[in-house]
């Protein structure tokens, strides 16, 4: 029985994706895009890694790390887990490689943890081999754990010296994000194996964590490094209104909840202005609201018009947008908007150069968008 | 030949079992009491509790968790047990069964958890069921990690109303435990569900940890009710003497390091004062030290003599102590040393009312010890 099941749903799984690869194209400014389907059926797929042998590794929001070989998901996911805890918009979050992972095998992940009803946002790797995590240990836990189950960030980026970041939402707690005692409403910064890095802005700094590198933030669902000069950008969440894209500065502060292009749900007013001295302006801002997720710099020749150039996910707008660097380089703006009907959940850019996609959905794609052959 | 091997380690384990269970018995105020193996060849054990159904689980310092059925230790450890930093003083430390254990079959325990080469002392629980833990969830952890890896505390108590109680220790940082901000030096004390109990002595106040329930304890190895009043005892460790038995009450500050009959252990005074206002005297101390390990109150009808009497385990000094409340009923006074000639970790009361011991070696073992027939 459990056998034609699994046959039933494989073949399903074939056609589908051979008529959604024959179907789609996309058109853009550098002409169509081909889409095709990498895997579906996809629990809400949150990010993905692919390895040195090519095997990928997907991350469920459930909890489930999944694998895929040569064209196929397996269907035993990785074993050697932390508990997860899958409430709202939390779970198995990110994942990145260790820059050095062909010789160490640190997978990063971050997940959401509970603790007596509450929760919280954890960094840990483990070394992987052949379908399982060992020596998994914690790097990094946000505190304190709250009992919202939102805002939690999660987007994990390494820099061009090996050290590693996270963000960490505001968990819903608006007025923490302006302060140095908790970590929520931050990006974290620290060296790969989760010590505190001694150049950290708020190293020594009386009652604040040291391993905040920035603050001001609502809720950051992207990360990504600036190929050429090894800075962090970001994008985050704003409330309605005032998603942003932020160029990360050492001890910078972006200003949320004080300064916001966004307004409450309720349409009111949050602040009265959009600039304070000593809080910094983000690159781009949306209003109305695109909920951004996934953020990477482009930088193949596949694309050449797009070298350099910033792509944006976007779960609400179900689209991806490209931004390049305005004329006098101070700022970013959005100038192509490509709609995919689904919600992106995470992008990245293949080692061939196609732009891949996760979409945000009980029966989540990886799709990989290239040029026309 | 890994068979072979079992074998005769099974064999050495009957001998020694059979010549050790014939050999001894102890002399004490009671007469002689028979010394039983009830297991051997543990690996530093620290806790045991015993299932309603007869099964007994004993947690190994290293991170296991052993099952005794029927006079048995199985080789398969207990799975689904989280990672353990098995560090230093650090490890899989206590036990303790949910008060209504038989219906809930949650199964309380504290650990050493590592988080970027720093540790801390984890509350947690899971339930129970023939060989495995499901639904594992954190209930606490101390705030905040430290790098040292001693002085967990570690011991969990239930009182009468199902609160559960841990003892975290100073971690080495000893100006810690007169801070209410920190973790470290403190009992905490939290509803079933890791909850904070609404009436917490330093709930609502400013900066104060709302888990702490009393403060100032160096490294706190044994806690116990006081049947009668559901009162909590504790016994911790002192530097060089003062080792204490102290009688909890909410918010109570039990001085360390302000005050100590202990010294240094280069023999200089700590501090020149065994009293301060505010600051509760022990009920008994040890000087010198015996590095008091596990304490229980004895109840059975078994040994009459000792009904309502205090019994501690000592470390360093390789026996029991009994202790009894003074004449004005205001403190207590140890009236009996019985030597165990191998370091105690931990002590119970059977069902049956025997006194049951685990002692502190890589070979270590379950005594049973009771009047002879």
């Amino acid at each position: 029985m459990k056998r034609i099941w699994v046959a039933v749903c494989f073949s399903i799984g074939l056609i589908s994706q051979t008529e959604t690869a024959l179907a789609r194209t996309l058109k853009t400014s550098v002409g169509s895009l081909q889409v095709t389907v990498m895997a579906d059926g996809l629990a809400f797929p949150w990010a993905l890694v692919v390895l040195p042998d090519g095997e990928a590794l997907i991350s469920e929001r459930a909890g489930r790390l999944r694998r895929w070989q040569r064209g196929q998901l397996l269907e035993a996911p990785v074993k050697g887990l932390p508990a997860v805890a899958a409430v709202g918009q939390g779970g198995l979050l990110d994942l990145a490689l260790h820059p050095d992972f062909i010789h160490n095998r640190w997978l990063y992940f971050s997940y959401v943890e509970q603790q007596a009803g509450r929760y919280t946002t954890v960094l840990a790797r483990g070394r992987y081999h052949a379908g399982r995590l060992s020596e998994v240990e914690r790097l990094f836990h946000a505190e304190p754990y709250v009992s919202t189950q939102h805002h939690f960030g999660g987007r994990i980026a390494f820099d061009h010296d090996a050290h590693v970041y996270l963000t960490v939402g505001d968990r819903g707690q608006r007025d923490w994000a302006q302060q140095l005692t908790r970590h929520p409403g931050s990006v974290i910064r620290l060296l790969d194996d989760g010590q505190v890095p001694d150049d950290n802005p708020f190293v020594g700094q009386r009652g604040a964590r040291p391993e905040i590198f920035s603050y001001g933030h609502r809720n950051p669902q992207g990360l990504a490094v600036d190929h050429a000069t090894g800075t962090l950008w970001l994008s985050e969440h704003g409330p309605r209104g005032g998603d942003e894209v932020n160029r990360l500065v050492a001890g910078g502060n972006y200003g949320w909840p004080l300064v916001t292009y966004g307004r409450e749900y309720s349409g009111a007013e949050i602040t009265e202005t959009r600039q304070r001295p000593g809080m910094i302006d983000p690159k781009w801002q949306w209003t109305p609201s695109i909920a951004p997720s996934g953020l990477i710099q482009y930088q193949s020749h596949l694309i050449p018009e797009w070298q350099g150039d910033w792509l944006s996910g976007a779960l609400k707008a179900k689209m991806l947008v490209r931004l390049t660097a305005t004329m006098d380089n101070t700022a970013l703006e959005a100038v192509e908007q490509i709609p995919i009907q689904q919600r992106v959940r995470s992008l990245y850019e293949a080692p061939d150069g196609a732009l891949w996609i996760l979409t945000d959905s009980g029966s989540g794609q990886w799709l990989s968008l290239s040029p026309e052959p």
